[in-house]
């Protein structure tokens, strides 16, 4: 669970190609995934001859009971894990999606969002598409049944040059796995292996939003699917295309700074590296003279340590996460003050006493709930609370497959530094810097990155706005 | 629960047009239609801007909560009880089904069977159209959605035209109900109308698969929708179109031996009429001397009444039912003989000891049931044991909706009168005629039947038997 | 599910010696015993070693489940369902006890009810005993731990010489069953044997509340344990003794007229005999002219039977059950006329059109329920209903573990025979006579009875009503 | 959720007197107490006139929903969490327990263990008391009905001076809430104060395990209950007195090493304060050359953090946790490696590779776990691996509310560390030293400890040390 005030992840994908077991591994790679979306999950599975599927709202645990993976037995299998909007039609949006069509069967699984989904999607309705849900992946479904060609792949490929947007794809047929991404490389896709079991005559091929689902499955990591690369595994062995001509790559950094775990590989790049070094550049860009380096747990952690480290201020614990909350809390009538956030957190007064504290979080989204996590913290008696964030401020909204609040609700769009100082009520506040953070996360290097909401320059055309704030569920 | 070795109920549908509380009367509707299907509902509803859905696995009482109904308000709505094959899927096959087309938002709940499903959707696939659910409904909304009609009434109708087999049809879109029959009348659905309430300016208009929905809802009955016809409910008021020519028409002769209740009027003829007038004419023609009528209960009591009126041998409760059979039940590894009939009935032996006994059911389908049955009646001390059915052997499989085994599983299309009379051990054994059977229901009086399963002789074309008996769900 | 209005049944007890699965035979016994009580079962099973519980609130077949009951296995059980009062404390109040004490560990399940609970209760506390339930089960169970009688069987024979009421009682330790009823016989307790299966060196002996437990688990009626006996089942064989001089018999007339299942054998005595000749003795009591008998669904069919069999007047089921009612149900805010009714029960138009309606129920208690359904059958049509109850009015509470309403809430202690048909708008009212329930039951023949609800005269000392009244909870 | 090999936390309690809304604080400090007892939960409430309770299986946060905290309203509140032994009877065990007695209704919640409990219960059964559960709460229960004391507070004290062993107890009468800890202090207590609302004539007092409960419902630490004091808080306001003569004090050193939250304060001293300063000592008594010191998370984080500080090798976070970690896990059938521990640890490659690391945990218990996690940090690439334990080898079982192995299964008890290092596979194994525990404890200042897990030396006889083991539950 996250603090609410933050980015809200936007789902985790996963393929199995040739295992006895594909539904427990891709069962296992969404529970290494759910912290990319907790709120449903489903998975499609093949026999070779018959297609089944279970979705259904809730975590990976709760839903794929042993009864329940007992009825969808295959060695082809793709799962979605899945941050939703609320609402009774969730189920109906859950993902992946199978359906029956003149390409025969076909699962897909979609991480991302489609930036001229609402224009295709008119077209479509207009040709007499009849759509069922309200994510984009029916889009791509639909483009792919209507498609000419006469190969899934190409089908496939076909369909992705008519889309724009972030997506990261996983497709299963009877017998194949295909995986896709955009031209720009928005949303990560690794690709992975696991050796022959004794018996068995091939390697089982593996596909994850993030490498740490091949950790927990065994899988040994190989490469990224590149962007604008459309692989296909299959009986006659992995093939890979390019289905897009070259568009500059622009992966998402938000990655780097929170939504990977640390622990995974994401755009070729360790995470864990990343995030220390966001918090050394922020030492160095920002330094402050205190007592203490307090992480906001546990997303500020990494960058907290890596802060310490580069200031030589001892890092410490100064407030404590309670790992139990659920989803609905009853609170006093007359209320604790700063309840919702006691929740979760709470302050170490014999740290925190009579200390200048280096507070370190890796964003501020409304700076409602930093403002009251400072309260706390000078309520457990600290003398001093200087804020340090570990990426750039927050000014535009994403349309890449990250849930983030509208323009009027980022605190950074609308307040200057100084002024978001004054209400959250800290000593001082600084930001890394755009080039510190490109530079922490090795820009240049193996990827390049899109920052779009950290400077409003969108990397692709944004077909229609208000169509996309409208839309109301992104995969 | 019915006793398991019956024919099931294949779906109830109901409508609901202009009213404030439109979600509750459809959950009422559906809670009287229960007994067409048992394994999931749904409703959805519209409030003239937005449409809503809700479906779940289960019985229509524990589906629809207080919480559930505040979700879905309307002043339309449409609702469906469905009789659905097991598996992980069938969640995604539960009705109604509710899409977006270029004819706005289209919910579509369906009582019956198209023989020539398969054909058609092969058709559809063909083109380009995807298939995420295995119901013969999807294949109606594509050809709605596909249709070059630009009104939605018109392209229901321009869709029926090209659909063949047994369906009776509510459709909603935002702000009307549109309800149609196919031009055989295979399948019930009658209108009805609630007067308009103190403030309201208009009646509410309802249907419905069988009256006594209307009854729970204080709705009294109008008329059938008749074979062919398609009825417009909207702000403009009731319209009326017949889109097809006339067809002889054969409705479900079934309907009155065991689907329908026997407080309902179905084809315009109180069940209750037909149910007792069995059992007498079976009394005319299998008479014999006995003691007692004991029905199976139960769906053989009100024949049994009837039997009972007309032979002059009392009637007499000589089976209790229990009601509370759940869906599993744990046997003893030694087990007790008859053990799955004996949870759901009991022999009184204080009334069947030293007795002849008339049993009457309204069917024998595999015979395994009525020989455990039997069986049981005699060990409580019966000295004759008289089987009476209220139908004609059933040697042909339905395609018209109702979900009966294949013909090697139906005793009666394998071995004779006789051979059925000592499998299950009776001291004889009488079937009502076909000619007593359709006198009892008044055929030709107001409708005329189709009694295919007694006779073979199906009233349509059946395209593609093969397909049609691989298809695994009938809405 | 009984229509509200009605008394509700008060516990049915089951217990099993000596069967390999004596979980599942004491399971199965319960589901038949269901209609006793629907709130909460329980089971104490020992494999001779380890005495184990499973008690949860609901119905049977959904609380034990295959997995449940694996976790309980043994080779005696006793086991409890019940009708309990709401509120939180429910679980807690569920029978069986189990406990441990210096006879042992102790399961006791109790039906009925002591009326002078209060009284040992308090003298108890005052000793220093404990209290964790409101249930009289414990009073009992510390009498017997507080015995100075060395043996089990002679401290329950002590402690049940103590308190005075209406008591079934099983009590299982680690080795033996044993089994007990009140000095006036109030509440039934049969015992029935299974002949010993292949490879065990004994019959099974088992004891229920009422006979049609015995035919689900294949067992045979031996006798009844009589009114102030103990009977001991054990290693050594089957003993009795009867603890208490002799009183004379008082069952529960109310169990023939209502309570017990037509297909048991309750106090010697075949139930639906008793249940019909109370239908035919009401005929000839209080005839009148007319066209259908009608029953009130499900209780008073078999008194219809018997009535329109002595009167000659056809039987017919003029209001059709729905049998899918579940617990809460929804109401349109504009209410639907007599709604909690019609969601039970409907009428058949067809037959009641225009006749005139003998109409039979066992009991009219509140009178709120028999006006509705009049109503509604007038509506229907009818012409004329007379109704006819298969007993005397109901006029005092019952004390003996039925729960009634108080007194001033029974339509009969309050208003004449005349006022009530005025109020329920019959055309003619009649009740049975006291003599007539009585030779209907076989009075005198087998067993006597308590017919105190129907007099006011009550066969114990009623020791401290209002402390009766007030106690939260009877077994 | 604890890594599995790890000792079991073991009960929280809390107590709330005079508030509005007691039975929402109660929740509130059961939830902050969450991490001492994941199995069940209860709470027992007063509203002066009626006693309510409300207890099950499962989290606080699941098991108190706003239906079920509206039904148990009071003014006064005592709560309860409890890690329990599995089995169908757990649910009985739970608590508090809530009583009717001779001194009224009370209800007990119990933290700790009663090391004559067999002897005490013993001597109740053969006076002729019975015992429904398994707990010890029910032993002191009964004592207190028991006791010739004519008030309740004298009545808890005459009860506790018969048992003997550790306990922190909060016990409920219908206006009274008493507290009272064991003569040694083994387990924490603490009383806290809220300030009287507005409107509300006196403050609020609360008692809790630990003082996080405190900051959750905005409660101000006061003091500790003294070991040997009952505090009584009722009407007439707060008294105290010490029911029992001094004893030297052995409170749980385990409380600061592992069980309690860093951010409470228990036996008067931060538990952040000692953990890391174990942390600090470890790095003095066992320095080592290594990169990076890496905890165990979550139990060695606060350790490792003072290990780094002391010794100057960085603090790193190597392995990272998956929190969404549920009950059951589903195995592929050819296992990956170290498959459980996998599920909740990853170690992070991009950190230990060609690394030295030192680990730091809070103990071994039976070293499978401590294995397969230095072996997932081998094959991450770390060069060297240096475990060190921020506390002496566990020897001895605890019998004072902790819920540890038996002698047989504790590694320290059976190898000597130079053979665990073999087992664990590290390159240096160190323990800190019992003299370095209790200087970073604070040993002697505020209290003095019970070190008997790592000594053997007991403050109490061990009346029956057989009989403890077999017992079944703890409170």
């Amino acid at each position: 669970m996250q603090i609410s005030d933050k980015f809200h992840d936007e789902c985790g994908v996963v393929a199995i190609f040739a295992h006895p077991e594909a539904e427990k591994l891709a069962y296992l790679g969404l529970h290494a995934l759910q912290h990319r979306g907790q709120e449903s999950a489903g998975i499609v599975t093949s026999d070779g001859l018959t297609s089944r599927v279970h979705k259904a709202m809730g975590l990976v645990a709760d839903i794929f009971t042993e009864d329940v993976l007992s009825k969808i037995r295959g060695t082809l299998a793709i799962g979605h894990t899945r941050y939703s909007t609320a609402g009774d039609s969730a189920l109906l949006n859950a993902q992946p999606i199978l359906v029956q069509s003149n390409k025969g069967s076909i699962g897909v699984a979609h991480n991302g969002n489609l930036v001229n989904a609402a224009e295709v999607r008119g077209q479509l309705e207009r040709q007499g598409s009849i759509f069922q849900t309200n994510s984009d992946t029916e889009v791509i479904v639909h483009l792919i049944a209507l498609s000419r060609e006469h190969t899934l792949p190409e089908a496939i490929a076909d369909a992705l040059r008519r889309v724009e947007g972030a997506f990261s794809l996983v497709v299963m047929s009877p017998d194949r796995i295909i995986a896709a991404r955009d031209p720009r490389g928005f949303r990560p896709l690794a690709m992975g292996r696991i050796p022959a079991l004794a018996g068995q005559n091939r390697d089982t091929i593996v596909f994850a939003s993030e490498t740490c689902a091949f950790d927990l499955i065994g899988a040994t990591y190989e490469r990224d699917v590149k962007p604008g690369e459309l692989i296909v595994v299959g009986p006659e062995g992995i093939s890979s295309r390019f289905y897009s001509t070259a568009a500059p790559q622009s992966s998402c950094i938000f990655e780097h700074v929170y939504f990977s775990r640390p622990d995974s590989v994401v755009f070729g790049r360790a995470v864990q590296t990343s995030r220390e070094e966001l918090g050394r550049q922020l030492a160095r860009e920002a330094p402050v003279e205190a007592d203490l380096v307090v992480p906001v747990p546990d997303s500020g952690v990494t960058a907290a340590v890596g802060y310490a480290a580069e200031s030589g201020i001892p890092f410490r614990f100064g407030l404590i996460r309670n790992h139990y909350v659920g989803r609905t809390f009853i609170e006093p009538s007359q209320s604790v003050r700063d309840f919702g956030v006691k929740l979760k957190l709470n302050p170490v007064q014999s740290l925190l006493e009579g200390k200048r504290v280096v507070l370190i979080d890796d964003s501020i989204v409304r700076g409602t709930t930093s403002r009251k996590i400072v309260r706390m913290i000078r309520s457990a008696g600290a003398k001093e609370v200087h804020m340090r964030i570990s990426c750039p401020p927050t000014i535009s909204p994403c349309y890449y497959g990250v849930d983030t609040p509208s323009k009027n609700q980022l605190i950074a769009a609308n307040k200057s530094i100084e002024e978001i100082r004054e209400y959250i009520r800290v000593d001082s506040l600084a930001y890394l810097s755009l080039e510190g953070l490109k530079k922490a996360c090795g820009d240049g290097e193996k990827t390049s990155y899109c920052s779009a909401c950290y400077t409003g320059k969108y990397p692709t055309n944004i077909v229609d706005v208000e169509d996309i704030q409208a839309a109301p569920t992104r995969a």
